[in-house]
């Protein structure tokens, strides 16, 4: 499998947002039917390359995740699907279209298959009731409005320094870069992002509030700084950020028997529609989803 | 994988109707959480096997069907699980216990996970109207009700034979048999039923209907037989004659996104429930019926 560093062809019939069991099954289906895809993750079969032995994949008995990881992977190169490892941050949809943004690029969609999985990082206290009120998550989408202000970054990987350089090199912004994985504080990447005169704050912020004038505040233990927006940046966006209107219950998205969510246009397989947490299930949900989706893509361009 | 045939333990936790890739993954689902598992298929992975080549089942890139169901089979086999030829004609439900009865044997399960795929075989003109008033599909059951009696045994495979000389020999009926399977009709086993006085007709019956004082009337294309009880044996029972009061949406089993069915502790999985008839969504949904169960079975045990 070739991985393909944010190089995006300009319109794709289907995106697949993830490349766990879900997200390579849907991809794999929606190739066997000659559609156009893009498999997007910036780290593929993350989760289950840590398992030790998976005993109800049926047809691969006793096969331990990093075998599973390799052998899921070689049927995507045998097929020449490419995983791209940018990450979305948005995706927005006007008439049937969709745009997906990552941190440098867009790119355009017929459809979209959510496959994200879990979504493991909780969101930061008062994040929810701030968003489209000065938290964004997509700075190639929201930069503009912030030209020459005071914003933060807050990241939980290291994608989110690039977020932080384009802010402060093509928005002129004045920039405090907050890294929220903690287990890299030590990582070079960590302590680069000055080079723009980018401000680091290497503690977690508690919570985030309305200040005055539509300034937010952003809480650390033993201080608080004011900012005139914050960027957030996950390595996994939770889909409700990612994808406004998008209809969930609790943690996990809303999707009926073809894996369709609220929107049009756009299925869920896998671990985002909830429990069980099986990888057999998220490979036949990402089946089912990609079906859908070429169903759906088909009933587009009929007609009626 | 060791075939057991027609030997049956006295109790289960779950039994698994069919033995396609959707009740194969309920299966090992099942074992892998422990529970007494029974996997019933007269011929296990029928379907599949004439597959030319399988792109899109993950992590086994462009495997035929033999292969696939080779491997399937070996994975049950390393598990311990058999498959009991057995085919399962009638099952019914008194308070929380599920009898599965087959031609010769019953026995008890706690719950059931139906996996018969899409059943071929169409119904009889005039057959569903009349199941419960004369048309019966379950020897085992119904058998003592026309002892003595004059009765006929359709049936589509040659299971049926057995049926038929049991209706015979231990109810001491007047029994004519009618094989459905045309394909066979020269074969051996189409040519001994009449050991015990049984009458063969050798062709298709076209209409069933009411006939006077109860009786039924079976007419073929040149003539019409009158009997008071038909029995039907079908390779793969139609759910809907399988269990009384399932709720079907045309020929596919209604589920919730559990993969529960109108029947509280009666989980159905794969191409039963409807398209697309994928491998990797039967597995997915096998997986996820085998998961609900033993949740159900979890339910059932704790006090409230």
């Amino acid at each position: 499998m070739t991985i393909s560093l944010d190089r995006f062809q300009k319109d794709y019939d289907i995106a697949v947002i993830g490349a766990g069991p879900a997200g390579i099954s849907a991809a794999l289906s929606a190739a066997v039917r000659k559609k156009r895809v893009v498999l997007m993750d910036r780290e593929p079969m993350k989760k289950i390359k840590s398992a030790a032995v998976i005993n109800n994949y049926p047809g691969l008995p006793g096969v331990t995740g990093q075998e599973l990881k390799s052998a899921f992977l070689d049927h995507l190169n045998k097929f020449d699907i490419e995983i791209n490892t940018a990450s979305a941050s948005k995706i927005t949809k006007v008439k049937n279209r969709f745009s997906v943004y990552t941190g440098k690029h867009s790119f355009k969609t017929k459809s979209v298959i959510l496959c994200p999985g879990t979504v493991e990082g909780k969101r930061i206290e008062g994040e929810e009731g701030l968003v489209g009120r000065g938290v964004s998550y997509c700075v190639t989408c929201d930069g503009l409005l912030y030209q020459g202000k005071n914003v933060a970054v807050i990241s939980d990987f290291e994608g989110g320094e690039d977020e932080a350089r384009a802010l402060a090199e093509d928005y002129n912004c004045k920039v405090t870069y907050i890294p929220l994985d903690t287990k890299n504080d030590k990582s070079p990447g960590h302590e680069t992002p000055d080079m723009f005169g980018i401000n680091l704050i290497n503690e977690p912020p508690i919570m985030l509030s309305e200040g005055t004038e539509g300034q937010i505040n952003i809480s650390f233990e033993k201080r608080t700084i004011t900012v005139d927006g914050i960027f957030i940046s996950r390595a996994v966006a939770p889909p409700a950020s990612l994808l406004r209107g998008l209809e969930m219950n609790k943690n996990y998205i809303t999707v009926g028997p073809s894996m369709e969510t609220s929107i049009r246009g756009v299925f869920a397989a896998g671990d985002c529609t909830g429990p069980p947490f099986q990888i057999a299930k998220a490979a036949g949900q990402g089946q089912l989803a990609a079906l859908s989706a070429v169903e759906y893509l088909g009933k587009k361009r009929s007609p009626k």
